[in-house]
């Protein structure tokens, strides 16, 4: 499985309208075991996401989708930057949804 | 609902133990959506933890059931280090096992 975790940083007083384009866009991507979008109470202007798929080309393939494509063209005005970006390698748990 | 993504440092070679351990004692967790354990490809002893949970008393309260308990026991020998510690408010997503 393939993994990734990323922090983002919203411009200021756009992270739930961030959250919501995010988890619009995303609800239907075929390969994803788990997409979560997360609020930093600790920074009123980020958000977590954290992800995993059955592979790393099923995430690629995802961002060629009308839904996700839309998701980026309407939710990059509301970025400021993208701190951080992980990439991991899922063994198991609960909650993916295979 | 409550989460946590962090990262764990096994003692050398004890990495994929350490996982086996972590998953095998997280199977049925009242209140938890999401524990997904994963390799970090870039550091062959670090492992990444994320978890969603429907509130933290729920996260709180798993860390008193026997299986975990066990779990802990049998890996705490194995943990080099806590890397890394987050809190986050998960606002929705794929895979939450509700």
């Amino acid at each position: 499985m393939y993994g990734l975790i990323g922090r983002i940083k919203a411009q200021p007083g756009q992270r739930d309208a961030l959250a919501a384009i995010l988890l619009e866009g995303t609800a239907i991507m075929p390969g994803c075991f788990s997409y979560v979008v997360a609020r930093d109470p600790a920074d009123a202007d980020a958000l977590w996401v954290t992800e995993v798929w059955d592979s790393q080309e099923s995430h690629r393939a995802s961002l060629s989708l009308p839904a996700v494509q839309a998701a980026i063209a309407k939710g990059r005005p509301l970025i400021a930057g993208f701190d951080s970006r992980t990439e991991t390698e899922p063994l198991g748990g609960v909650g993916l949804a295979r």
